[in-house]
C-alpha cells in the first residue's frame, strides 16, 4: 500500500487536538471516531490520525482492540515505516547508550521514549532481546529487527512475549529465537560485579537494567558491613554490594533458578565465598531472620509490583508497610535500608509514606539520604512524565 | 539552670500531639499555648514540649518570635544538651559522610535531618562553615563549634550569618572567623576537577555540595562536547564536565568575583586552556549567543532560586520556561539539556511542566533521562519529605 493510500482515522469533533499537536504520544479509543470501517482494520494497521476538522496529525499505528487505539509514529503522515526508518530510531538510540556506558549492556529502546511505541529493547552484548508489545511492532517485527542487527550488528535477537501488555493488545505470549542462538545464560558485566541473565527462560528479558544507579549507590552504603538482598532476583543488589566491598550478602528470592544464576554470578564475579542464598516466602524469610536475632548493615527489598494497577493499590500499600517493618527489623544501628517498588499505581509519596509507616512500627527512626528512579537507559517520554514506575528510597535508621 | 527545672510549653488542648510523639520537627506557633510567660522566653531557651494533657514530648528549642516556634532536640525532656550531646551528633553524621565520600569536603550537617534543627555545616577539608539559622543554635555556638572540632579535627571554623532564615530567627548577619584563620579561597576536589570556593566572602558557604552527583551525570553527557554552563557560580557544571573530557566549556554568571574563583578552579583543574567565561545577565546572555548562531553539545541552566516562596510561584515559573526555551534554542541537534530548580515553592511537576513548554516554544522535541536531586549528604527528615528543594531535569533534544 502507498503512504498516501493510508486508511485515515479522525478525532471526535469535540477532542482538544493540541496535545497530539505538540507532542502527546498516544490517543484513546474514547477520543476517536471508530466507525465500523476503522473497527475492520487490522491490529496494527498505519493510518493518518487527523483531528476533528480532518487535518493530518501525523502518522500513527491503529488498534481497534486496545484502549490506546492510536500510538503516534511520526509528524509526518506519509512517512515510510521500512526498515530505513526503524534504523534511524535505533542509531538514535544507540547513540545516548554509547554515552551512557563504556560496554553494551542496558535497554536500547524504552518505548514511546525512543520512538518506538510500545518496544523495548534490551541490549546484553552480542544479543538482543526484544518486546514487541503492541500490534503495529509484531506486524513490523521483521524490518525492526533487520534494522536492529544492522545498526547495533548483534547476532543474536530473541523475541520476549512474555509482557502483560501483549494480552491487551491482542497479541500472543510466543517467544523465540529471531536470529543466531543462544547457549545457555549470558554474562553481564554491571557495576563492577558479572551477572548471569537467561534470555529464554527468565523474567522479562533477563535482567532488569533499570536499577542499575541504585545497585551502585546501596554498593557505597554497603561496603564492609554485611548485606541482605530481599527479593533478589538474579542477586542485583547483592553481587553490586559485594564487588563494591561488602563483607558478606545474603540473597533471598522465591524462585530457586534466579537463586543459581545469582550463585553463578556470584562465582564469575570473584566472590562466591562470601555470598549465600536463602530460597523461600521473603516475609517468612525475614521472620526467620529477626527471629534468629540476625542483623545487616544493609538491608534490600526490591519486591516485585505490589500496586501494579489502581485497584490493588491499597493492598500493596500495606504489603509495602509490612516489607518495611520487617527489613527495618533487621538493620543493625546506623545501618541503611533501601526499599524499592516498580509499581506503576503507588507513586512516590504514597511508597513513602507507607515505608516510613513501617519503620515507624519497628521503632525505627530514619533519614532519608536519596530516592533513586530508573537509569537513563530507562528515558522517560515529557508527555509521560508521570509515569516513572521505579521508586528507590535509600535510608539510614538510628543508632 | 538543671534540667528539670526548664520552662514548660504545650500544645493547645485540641491540638493532635500524635506527629511529634511520632517524630515530627517542629511545632507551629499557632500549635502552642503562647501566654506572657512563654512570649517572654528568650529565644533559643530549651523547654519541655508537652501535650495538651501536659504529657511531656520531649526536649524542644522555643523561639517565641519564629513561626517554627518550637524545634524538637530529643524525645527525652531531661537531656543535657552540652559538648558531650553535639558530639554524637557530628560522629553520627560524620559516619554517613565517610560511608559516602573518599575525601572530607561535603555537607556535614543537613540540618533537621541530622538532628541539629536549622543548622548547616559545610566541611572543606581543614576548614567548616558553620550556619547557625535557628536562635538556639546561635547561644549554644560555642559547646557546638567545640564539639565540631573535636569530631571532625578541623582547625578552622567560620560562621556564615548571610542566610535568609536568621532573620526569620530575629538573629543579626554578623559572619566571622570563630577559629583558625582563613587565607584566601581554599581548593575542593570534586568530581575530578578542582574548585575555589571563598569561605568567607562567597554565596552561602562558598560552594554548593548539593549538585554533586548532578554535576557527574552531567560531565557524562558533556563527554567531548562543548558546553555551555549558565549560572555557573564558581564553576560547578563547567570544570566537572571540562575534567570528565568535554571539548571545551564557556561559563556564563553575573558575578565577576564567582567567575575568578571559577577561572583559578579550571587552571587548578588542569583545564584552563578549554574553559571561558562571560560576565553578564544570563538571559541576555543566551540571547547574544542564539543571535550569534552558537550551538552546544550540552547547555546547563542552574539558575537562582525564582520561587523560593508561593507568593513568586508564578512569575518563577515564567522565569523557568523563558531559561528553558533560551537554552533549547542553544542545544545541538541530538545535544543534552540540563534545567536545575532550586526553589521550594516550584515542586517537581511544576518546574519540568514549565521546562517542558519552554522547550516546545523553541520548537524542540525532548526525552527525559533522569530527575535528580540533592546529593546524599544532604539528608532529608521524614517528615519534611515534601521538602526536597533541588531538581535536576536531565533532557535529550530532537535531531
Amino acid at each position: 500500500m502507498s503512504q498516501t493510500d493510508r486508511p485515515r482515522i479522525h478525532l471526535r469533533p469535540n477532542k482538544n487536538a493540541q496535545p497530539l499537536r505538540f507532542g502527546a504520544p498516544w490517543a484513546f479509543a474514547d477520543t476517536l471516531v471508530l466507525d465500523r470501517r476503522a473497527r475492520n482494520l487490522a491490529p496494527g494497521t498505519l493510518v493518518v490520525l487527523e483531528d476533528g476538522e480532518r487535518t493530518p496529525l501525523g502518522l500513527a499505528a491503529f488498534n481497534p482492540a486496545s484502549r490506546i487505539a492510536a500510538r503516534m509514529l511520526s509528524r509526518d503522515p506519509d512517512e515510510a515505516v521500512d526498515q530505513a526508518w526503524f534504523e534511524a530510531r535505533f542509531a538514535r538510540a544507540l547513540a545516548l547508550r554509547e554515552t551512557l556506558y563504556d560496554a553494551p549492556f542496558y535497554r536500547l529502546i524504552h518505548a514511546e521514549a525512543d520512538g518506538l511505541p510500545g518496544v523495548v529493547v534490551d541490549r546484553f552484548g552480542d544479543a538482543c532481546v526484544v518486546q514487541p508489545n503492541a500490534a503495529w511492532a509484531e506486524l513490523l517485527l521483521e524490518p525492526m529487527v533487520a534494522a536492529l542487527r544492522t545498526v547495533t550488528g548483534v547476532s543474536t535477537v530473541v523475541k520476549n512475549a512474555s509482557g502483560r501488555a501483549r494480552a491487551l493488545e491482542g497479541l500472543d505470549a510466543v517467544s523465540s529465537v529471531l536470529a543466531g542462538a543462544l547457549d545457555g545464560p549470558v554474562d553481564v558485566p554491571m557495576n563492577g560485579a558479572i551477572y548471569r541473565a537467561d534470555l529464554e527462560g527468565g523474567q522479562k528479558t533477563g535482567l532488569f537494567y533499570d536499577q542499575r544507579p541504585n545497585h551502585a549507590f546501596a554498593a557505597r552504603l554497603g561496603r564492609g558491613r554485611r548485606v541482605l538482598d530481599v527479593f533478589s532476583h538474579v542477586g542485583g543488589f547483592a553481587l553490586a554490594a559485594l564487588a563494591g566491598g561488602a563483607q558478606a550478602a545474603l540473597a533471598v528470592d522465591g524462585s530457586a533458578p534466579a537463586l543459581a544464576l545469582a550463585g553463578e554470578g556470584a562465582a564469575r564475579s570473584g566472590v562466591a565465598e562470601r555470598f549465600a542464598t536463602r530460597q523461600g516466602d521473603a516475609f517468612e524469610v525475614m521472620a526467620d531472620l529477626a527471629e534468629a536475632g540476625e542483623r545487616f548493615g544493609l538491608v534490600v527489598c526490591d519486591p516485585p509490583a505490589f500496586a501494579p494497577a489502581k485497584p490493588a493499590l491499597e493492598a500493596g500499600l500495606r504489603a509495602y508497610e509490612r516489607i518495611a517493618r520487617l527489613a527495618a527489623g533487621l538493620v543493625e544501628p546506623g545501618g541503611y535500608l533501601v526499599l524499592c517498588s516498580c509499581s506503576h499505581a503507588a507513586d512516590l509519596a504514597k511508597f513513602r509514606t507507607a515505608s516510613l509507616r513501617g519503620i515507624g512500627r519497628a521503632g525505627r527512626a530514619a533519614q532519608i539520604l536519596s530516592t533513586g528512579e530508573a537509569g537513563p537507559d530507562h528515558p522517560v517520554h515529557p508527555y509521560l512524565a508521570e509515569s516513572s514506575y521505579l521508586k528507590a528510597v535509600f535510608l539510614r535508621l538510628d543508632g
